[in-house]
């Protein structure tokens, strides 16, 4: 654990057959550049490190692998989106990070245990590990999601709400932002896997087939999400017609009562001196009973149109 | 039939020629790990095995095969979608499946048949049988899912409900998730089919395209149903769009006929001492007729608008 | 024209350079098997033939070719999809539907011709013109789709009703099993294309390819009618909210030509005992004044909007 | 220039080094057939040329090249798809139109000019000449659906209509019709590029590369199109909402001022003996400022929800 | 820099060893063809200079490439999509630009620097710097895209107005344009890396290897912006979904509180001689206590209903 680059560089070379894992957190350009020349590394693959939006990709130089990916990690409740630049020499691998924090505690835990596969393997098998932290990262995420999108289905089937509606949204945005990270993550995997610079040793393979089924994994899951979050949509939209139809129906039924027997009264409001009516004794209760008859023959026609009485 | 790992383990191997299947239920680690360090199966593929939510997929070794595939069945009305392990020996097949319950009985009782294929094949035979079984499974559930749609779309275009739309959701969701658990089973089939381990003898693979076939089929109504799916959609929009109409009609028809009347009626009620017509005799008929001339009007108007009278 | 399978495979075997097409209506899993039997053919394409939810495919075994296709054709004016299963030996053709009644008539005809190619070709000239049938079938069904979209979409441009959705709702459906009908078939004349058993004589390939391109024009005419099947959908979408704002236009003039006016007449007539304007002389001609110069205004405001007057 | 086929063949072969560019116009079964015959082209050729609705292919034959396209040009104000079947071989071209007028009036041009390249090549350069114009009269169309898009865009965004969703709609379809006319030509394109059956000279390559260029060019354009009027349709759609709105707003702000002051001067109305406001004297006043008051509350309500007075 | 084409070509060569790099603006078809003919370019590729729709492509002759691109920046607020023709020979570069102004300038910078890479390296360096110049300029143009997206976010998910679609439906044009514009660079990159007529150094592949990840991170980019906007529609129908549902319920609870206590009003507002209510003392108060009753039901109601009170 080293303050300055020049510590760093100073500090002798690891002894043969042992790895050195040189990882970077912060990118200072002149302290990359310091490190990038020092091994030996391509301009190109420094700007690499520098230019932080980079998509996730695997290079392959004589004596070494520059592999870019993104880690994706929820911090403070935001999701971040950071690269990690790998450049993984036969027996130094040094990882270039935006920020402190990252995803890889479980491999530095494994990597304490005395008995480690880390010990008796080169770089190679660090590369693995961190890549495979790297995505096997992503399925608590995605369980979260999965979470949070039964749980805006719960809200819209039952109580739609404008709120709804743009939590989705901000939903689609990260899986999409999610699914830019991680498809390219399979074509890095898979340069891994056809490596032929003798920097990847053979029984590492297997290991990457298994980091491949992963990626499928997360991918076939953002998929999946991808899609519900489309039909959520689908489903917002008819809960706002029904809520829409609903309402419109108790404007219409009340309306419909009313409307004809306000004007009844009003006709009998009416000055003319001769409306024979008026003066009949029983005109009044007439008139009553004409309300009800109205309003009896509408609730009966709205009942069989199905607006009201039947249950939804 | 073994209640623990060790009394299995103790079983002697089966004679030459004969072929011997192991099915596990329920995934103790401990126990897997104690069956697969006995077969001496990778790590890694141990870990798949209790790892539970795996896509679909074949792996080859140098001895076995390691073929993850999904079974889904409906139990107690939910769709339930596990994961079945299926390790392929020469004459051993290991099957570990989530919990007891499978699609697996076909299987069984043709084993029991004294003359059955399974007593005159390796384990190979036993593998495409149980693969075979995992699709074949799926139909009787696409019929269902049919079925479920034709009933939808009959509800839909009828008296269309938010619960429709409900429903149309979670089958889509339905569909979504059986779509992932099958597409890659073609890719396992056709892994088994271009298998050059040696563990697949020819003449099964005649056996393997049918399986093809049938999961090529599956796929296509799993596509088919999806499509009609979003259809549905489509109809339920129009549908609560065409009752909005309906309802907005009724209002407005009603309103239209009695506001002019009303106002008409509310003139007549004003108390200006000078208002000629009221003392006219005929007032209170001309009003009426006044009134029946208006909401003719306005009917025949509607009528040519086609909102009354006419069938939709 | 035989009645039951024991006669047909009594019947001596047809001479030298003939071919034999025997074709069976109906499947009775009983004859099928005998004569699958009797001619040497797999377990499996028995089951096949059984099986009439087949996708269309071809398989090609050691002496003859199976090719599985779906025939689509109206009787009583429902759509029917059938599946005919084809062997093809050297100069035997078995073909298997599963009712009577063809679409295979032309190919009849031609036959009794005397000098009809069938006659100096071998089984597969005959194979060939039963998939061509079956594809040329399809242009006068689409042509009819062709005209019922065009109906449909001067119905929803001129007077869009629930019914015209619903009907767009099947014809999406009927184009949707056409499609799966179709696409394979495809595969199917490409496998024949190129068939390397020696079943299929050279010069039929430029036939093959034919057929080939009449299945790409059916299908290009498909995407062409589901794109306008999707595209009514919008118009139709559209319609539905046109008449939607034409209701509402004719509700809120009505409503805001009388609320103000009505809520007049409905001050002079309170019944307060002292109102100045009740005594006045005009006040009654006022009043008219009044309610025309607001009704004027509103007109005058509504017609600026485009909501009267203007036509559409 | 002949009337009748025989006068055409009795006419001898132009001599060596020459090219002869036969054109017929009208697909006359007879005359189609008889110079098919003629020129020793297959069956299913002349069937080709005599269906019309052809999807554009390329056929290679021992001496001769069959090129289906389809011309597509406006005329009376109509969109025409022509089929144009051209035989290509080696110093003679044969081409097939539907009827008279194409879209080879420029090829002409450039024929008649003394110096031009068709007289010093063969068939292949007229075959590529025709093509080329078939691709490049695309152009001037697309321009005009180009402005016709945007004319359209201007006017949805301003005052939508119902006729404008139908334009929309018929754009669409002509699209569509373009792109299934379009695409396969790049196929028939490459297959010229890639033949190799010697009739289309090596120099000529370059120049069909530019055609596919075209062509590339002609299909990005058809899909920017598409797209663009799939977001006009977007766009209708929010427009219709967007009026609705608006209509909606001006009836509930309308029934909103006048339905609570209209009830109060109906309370006032009312023939109760016993009402002790109507003795007073400032009654009528004091109602006025009661209405004042409820319709500037409600007034400053609707304007904090910015449905009045602040511009949209 | 001169300004007639004469002038130019009077210029002696420049000495072995360095690179000329001919810039011209504007395309004047005689100056265009008096220089492709000087420097021996095809017919053709001058055509492709003049003609300024061109999609993107690579063309490789015997000793040149012609690369044609598009430079997208914003010059007066608008997008500019401008062609740029570029014929790498071995040591002279020659573009075509339609217009002045250009993306080139921080490429002009570099090449006044006295040590920089330019001065070393042959056309091929100069073309890829040309190429790389015109990818980058795209990332602040995007980013612009980036920021304006949110901003609309913003607006449709707080106050949206029809202007926000209009937005909307034009960034979802240019997003298409430039998408049109980039991917076919792509094509080109690679083509420039694969190409094999030793006119691109080997030591170049590592430099067009980034420029190919540059345009991959655009189309990313692109594809997300796309995918955004696409929600952002959603988001918006569903705002003005939600809108119409308040202005609704709005109109919907004003109309249900006032229209029935209106008609009891115009009950007791009638001037039949016998109303048994109208006598009796209490009857104006107990009126008041119904208008109290029915009002509070509703609201009760309506508060159930979660349409009043409840925030959203």
């Amino acid at each position: 654990h080293f303050e300055t680059v020049d510590e760093l560089l100073s500090t002798p070379r690891t002894p043969e057959g042992t790895v050195r894992w040189i990882n970077v957190d912060g990118l200072n350009p002149v302290d990359v550049d310091q490190i990038c020349k020092q091994m030996g590394v391509h301009t190109l693959s420094a700007e690499d490190v520098l230019n932080t939006s980079q998509r996730p990709k695997i290079e392959t130089f004589e004596d070494h692998l520059l592999v870019v990916a993104r880690q994706i990690r929820v911090q403070d409740d935001r999701l971040r989106n950071e690269q990690v630049s790998l450049f993984c020499f036969r027996d130094v691998l040094i990882s270039f990070q935006e920020e402190e924090g990252d995803v890889f505690d479980s491999v530095r835990k494994r990597i304490e245990k005395p008995a480690s596969r880390f010990r008796s393997n080169l770089a190679d098998y660090l590369l693995y590990a961190l890549v495979d932290s790297i995505v096997d990262h992503l399925f608590p995420l995605l369980e979260g999601y999965g979470a949070a999108l039964e749980d805006l289905e719960e809200e819209i089937s039952q109580s739609p709400r404008p709120s709804s509606q743009r939590r989705l949204f901000s939903m689609k945005r990260d899986l999409s932002l999610l699914r830019r990270a991680v498809w390219p993550i399979r074509e890095v995997v898979d340069g891994l896997y056809r490596d032929d610079s003798g920097l990847i040793a053979d029984p590492l393979k297997t290991f990457l087939r298994d980091v491949q089924d992963h990626a499928m994994q997360v991918i076939d899951l953002l998929e999946g999400y991808r899609e519900t979050a489309s039909s959520l949509n689908d489903l917002y939209q008819s809960s706002v017609g029904n809520r829409m139809n609903e309402i419109m129906k108790v404007l219409t039924i009340m309306a419909s009562f009313f409307i004809p027997i306000t004007f009844i009264a009003g006709v009998y409001g009416m000055n003319f001196e001769y409306i024979p009516e008026l003066g009949w004794m029983y005109s009044y209760f007439v008139f009553w009973g004409v309300c009800l008859t109205v309003t009896t023959s509408l609730a009966v026609y709205f009942w069989r149109k199905g607006w009201i009485g039947r249950d939804r």
